[in-house]
């Protein structure tokens, strides 16, 4: 494992074998712009492309493009194209190498290091991309079913379409928010008693207020209407991932969602983390999703036989008080249905889909109760209470003052981490 | 009613009483800019607002803001407000007046006519905004009841929530084109034999290509995230509106589209006609909607009576031969749900509606079947020929190379027309 010449805890998700991009601002430089992670610092792009010269940094056909690092998106960057990030990223882990060959551009270089690395606490993060569309899929195979099972029972618990294509939704751009930012209860239409009749609804602060544990897979390489992508196409579509809170209200979106689909029960917030995990410094982690036993169509099927990424997934829920519980602990690789099956399907018809577009894996929970993604889940729908803080308090679904933080992270075998960071929320009433 | 200098036909959508906003590009400026239709002209405010001066066309409070008419897109201009709107509406209708009492600006200034006046035939349209997200609801209740009979029986037409909100569902941005894009037949998922057990989808071109008449509703001014648009303030929000046709494959979405919504059935192209006809053009011809006997919530009261447009709309289907049919008439009244009403429930939990962002009405269809925006209200769901050319022809879902047509107008007292254009589009195999 290749080890850096900055001190960077083993626990860190930003080790060197990360290096994941986002946009910062900095108490010198307060117009956002780019900046990986790496230990405690952040590595300023813009700063660094200006002194070290765009030839240290990026491949000979794009050494024109160094103001891409001085954007308040990724989405130029994006565009430039995986082989792009692939050679930026690993100039970046040269650079941070403490065996460089280079020492002069940085290691030595104590003016720059002073101004390009800063501690992460100085730093402002903003949201990566401009999102011109959001999708939300529901690929997470034991979330779908346990969700089917509250609403229909065991023998109708999918829906005969979903082990035949990754079913997904349109989900909303403008309310994508970066960790940190508060989530307000939305208030809404709900049925306060739902087997009234006529039904007759109230208009207040949603009661169930929930949580939904996603990746979030950013697009690099657009496509044209009318063109689909293949599934052979389609890692080169995927710039890299985030983690991704989808925010629900379970009163509002039950009242609303028959027949066109969750609306304001999930627009009101999305949260998503800050640092795009390039594609590349996720693939040594790739496993088997959960298999499908039935045969899918040809657009669907992957060459690869390990599709997504044994990323461990955890839920925190901290009180008003400050007090912290993990309620969850899951796995990326809980998915039926990878992102590369999803770009294929979203594609067929020929549906365009733009460097800086967001897609959703849908909530991801593992195969037993206490591995899920949701409150939903967690309470049974309500009923159960979920223990906190040693079984000092319980939650069904959340309150005002709480917050939520998702974390991620693989490690490989050497004991190299690469993380996502958090993706925090807090509910204000 | 006000006469233009410029001869215009009586039956012309673009009178001296409508002033639609578009984006153009001419032979001698091909760069994407902002422009009026006037009769069979389009008058060029890029060129008009550097010729004649700020303070003969801005409001004071605007005049250095010139360059909104040089924007690739409506957005810049639309952000400055609906009062700003009026104002430059105004100041093109005096210019454009036989009684302007300056017709040394434009009507007297024989070079900056020559420049400034294109015939539409020489200018490109293109799409007029920069849409952020789409949303298409579900108010037009004659189709709404419609296609509840078909699936569901006239017992249970209608889900429950209906009369109670404006359903509505998040549509795809990334696949609005403007008028006389040509749209591609999708492939999709579909099921041959929807009876069969187990379900076994095919991937083939849709068989049940369709079209959805609708109006679309452009967001003048955005809200911020967690601050909801009263009923009261919603006309403020409305930069004006266009046709819209939602293509829809039937056969793709009865099989994604449970349990959340349309997908691919939907997001492979919803084309929009090219000119904004302004929220304040439309105003002389508000009419009262389809009642609502059920009382809906405080949020979604109007204080006015009248709150939708009796916007006469038609469609017209081309068959590869060129021989056309109108196969359908009817009006913008038979909406049960506003604009404003929409914009008060998208917004009530919270959710922005940035300046961009478009509202589709759903189908509009009138109360008898021949009144009906789509082809499958027209056909029975497949099982009625709709007869075209006289009767020589027919269709149940659209063929290759068929063209379809909406046209939308209104008339007022004194033979006034506020018309939209065309919003057209082929369909290609």
């Amino acid at each position: 494992m290749a080890r850096s010449w900055l001190d960077i805890d083993p626990s860190s998700d930003f080790s060197l074998a990360n290096i994941p991009f986002g946009i910062i601002s900095t108490p010198d430089d307060p117009s956002p712009h780019v900046g990986i992670a790496i230990g405690t610092y952040v590595l300023d792009l813009k700063i660094l492309a200006s002194q070290i010269g765009a030839e240290n940094l990026l491949p000979d056909a794009a050494q024109s493009q160094t103001d891409v690092f001085a954007q308040p998106t990724l989405n130029a960057f994006a565009e430039l194209g995986r082989p792009v990030h692939r050679h930026v990223r690993s100039q970046i882990q040269h650079l941070l190498s403490k065996d460089t060959t280079r020492p002069e551009l940085l290691k030595n270089n104590v003016e720059l290091r002073e101004k390009a690395l800063v501690p992460q606490q100085r730093v402002q993060m903003h949201l990566p991309m401009s999102i011109g569309d959001y999708t939300d899929f529901y690929a997470g195979y034991h979330h779908a079913y346990a969700v089917g099972v509250m609403f229909r029972g065991p023998q109708n618990a999918l829906q005969p379409n979903y082990t035949h294509l990754p079913v997904g939704y349109h989900g909303r751009a403008s309310s994508i928010v970066v960790s940190g930012t508060p989530v307000r209860r939305p208030v809404g239409q709900i049925l306060l008693d739902p087997k009234a009749e006529p039904k007759q609804p109230t208009v207040a602060s949603s009661r169930r207020l929930d949580i939904e544990l996603e990746l979030g897979c950013f697009i690099t390489k657009s496509n044209a209407l009318g063109q689909p992508v293949s599934i052979g196409e389609a890692e080169e579509h995927v710039f890299g991932y985030v983690l991704l809170n989808d925010w629900s209200a379970r009163d509002i979106q039950t009242w609303e969602y028959v027949p066109l689909g969750p609306f304001n029960g999930k627009n009101f917030a999305t949260t998503i983390s800050p640092w795009v995990v390039l594609a590349d410094a996720l693939e040594p982690f790739r496993v088997k999703g959960i298999e499908n036993s039935t045969p899918v169509q040809e657009y669907l099927k992957e060459k690869k036989e390990e599709t997504v990424y044994d990323i461990q997934l955890e839920v925190d829920l901290t009180t008003p008080e400050g007090n912290t519980t993990t309620i969850t602990k899951t796995s990326g690789k809980n998915l039926m249905w990878s992102f590369p099956q999803m770009i294929a399907h979203h594609t067929l018809g020929g549906c365009p889909l733009r460097s800086g577009d967001l897609l959703g894996s849908g909530t991801i929970s593992g195969p037993v109760p206490e591995q899920s993604g949701s409150l939903l889940e967690l309470s049974e729908g309500g009923k159960r209470e979920i223990q906190l803080n040693g079984g000092t308090e319980s939650r069904t679904f959340l309150k005002d003052g709480d917050t939520v933080t998702l974390r991620g992270f693989c490690v490989g075998k050497e004991g190299e981490r690469v993380g996502f960071g958090e993706c925090t929320g807090r509910v204000q009433g």
